[in-house]
């Protein structure tokens, strides 16, 4: 019999992220009562229904009483006035973490509320699909996948021990580094592709020459998969670039930069500049592959005109 | 017995397009032969190997001989000098096409070295995946996709709607429309989205604050959607934006344009503004699984961690 690393987790918010970790807590055995916190009522239903969590409450204060785990799952924007809330009911020597797309912003707006004696260290997962809500949830999304932790530097080495074995538990591997940095490494490799991807659909459905239809008939041609990270949860999205203003603005000034260059040497012609470049991109796929954060499978395995892919 | 509707079917080229044709017509029982060319040693060692084509040359003007249907399937910049030297071998009555992704210059490029008697009808079928050479190819890769052709005014009817059942009886969709419009569209639908994912695999190679270990353990936020893209063959997209350079410098006018918009709602904190765009995006992707051109299974359905997904 394995001892179950936590008494009672708390669920704050229970979208794609909270129900894949009941899901991959259930798997695991890592939890002896998962509970939970949604603001919506249907939320709060679904989330009994599916069997999420054994109880849901209205008042994130009453979910996490008695717990020793507490998971942030909100979009960012509201976790400020759900610290503030649930702050009195946190029991002494919990942990409070998070699984939030910023992490500098969630340490200077979350850290002060959380009480003396309970043990605030922020996370992220770097796992999602473009679904949301309780139905998404699946318990291999944090599988193979990469957690950071972002503790400060006075957070207890115990509990951040304690925080790293339970997502290893959960399948993933576990970095530790510093808010500022983790802000800045996501910003390259998911925040300007999130704001690119809805860029580019917006371009689209308004050219005055290039019909709605037209790009949506003709979207295999690399537009459609721009089109499912644009997919994502709206208000999550909007609340990670009002929190990583500096860190996007300057890997989008980067980006743009580049972008000019590029322009420059298709309007001169410049073949063997485009060629190179391309050849340098095609490594970088493949180390994606080799570190097992991607298929090989082509065109993602996608199934050629729904029907199974002879390959 | 269904009759062929070709007699000898000539592949130039036998790459990802051109051996899922092979496969393809195959599949449908569209051609008594098929023949092919390929510059390289190797890959006509392969295609036979493969069983792709039935002789395979090492001249296209010895490959085009007797075929009623020829398919140009080499990047574009290949095509002129091909055209060229096969000219006099092509049998009168005989369909010239392509599979290019530009059809302006291909008109203006290849059009003149099709002698009299030879009916010439650009074409483009809307499908690839980021892999290259004739192992790449499957029969269902056309299956469900748009092909548009782009036949001058002055095309035979009667080679036109031939050339649409062959694509037809291939599983895809036709579109006809004029090799101007068909750039336009293409730029925005696949072009632009391809420099854009060459770009910003560029530049998150080149930050010196995060290194390129991290921008592919943490891929999995958003970046790698851009990078499969980014692994499709670099002569074919270099041919593609030297062939295509008016379209594309205009669509990405507009994409920076926009781009700068969406940079500035961010500096400034526009909530709303973000929110708003965010939503809509969500509308052009239902649109692209209704109209079939994508899989709603979450992620592409990639297997988590290499594992089946539960869902």
């Amino acid at each position: 019999m394995t001892a179950h690393l936590f008494e009672r987790v708390a669920l704050i918010g229970l979208g794609l992220i909270g129900s894949s970790l009941s899901h991959a807590m259930r798997r695991a055995g890592l939890a002896r009562s998962i509970v939970g916190h949604a603001q919506s009522e249907k939320t709060r239903d679904t989330a009994l229904r599916l069997g999420l969590v054994a109880s849901v409450y209205a008042s994130a204060a009453e979910a996490v009483e008695q717990a020793d785990l507490v998971i942030l799952c909100t979009p960012i924007g509201a976790y400020a006035p759900i610290a503030r809330s649930m702050a009195p009911a946190l029991k002494t020597g919990a942990i409070v973490t998070d699984v939030g797309s910023v992490k500098g912003s969630v340490a200077r707006e979350v850290g002060p509320c959380i009480p003396a004696g309970v043990h605030f260290i922020p996370g992220h997962p770097i796992a999602g699909t473009e679904h949301s809500g309780p139905h998404a949830g699946f318990a291999e999304l944090f599988d193979g996948r990469w957690c950071i932790l972002t503790p400060s530097n006075a957070a207890d080495p115990v509990a951040v021990a304690r925080l790293k074995a339970f997502w290893l538990a959960l399948g993933s591997h576990v970095e530790i580094m510093d808010a500022e940095h983790h802000d800045l490494v996501l910003a390259i490799t998911s925040h300007v592709p999130h704001l690119i991807a809805y860029n580019i659909v917006n371009t689209a459905r308004h050219l005055e020459r290039v019909t709605d239809s037209e790009v949506i008939k003709f979207s295999a041609g690399g537009f459609r998969d721009f089109t499912r990270i644009a997919a994502s949860d709206p208000i999550m999205w909007r609340d990670v670039f009002l929190n990583n203003k500096e860190a996007v603005l300057e890997m989008l000034g980067r980006f743009t930069e580049d972008l000019t260059a590029l322009q420059r040497a298709i309007r001169f012609g410049e073949g063997a500049t485009l060629h190179q470049l391309f050849i340098e991109a095609r490594a970088t796929r493949r180390s994606i592959i080799e570190a097992g954060q991607d298929t090989a499978a082509p065109d993602f395995g996608r199934h050629a005109g729904g029907k199974p892919s002879g390959t």
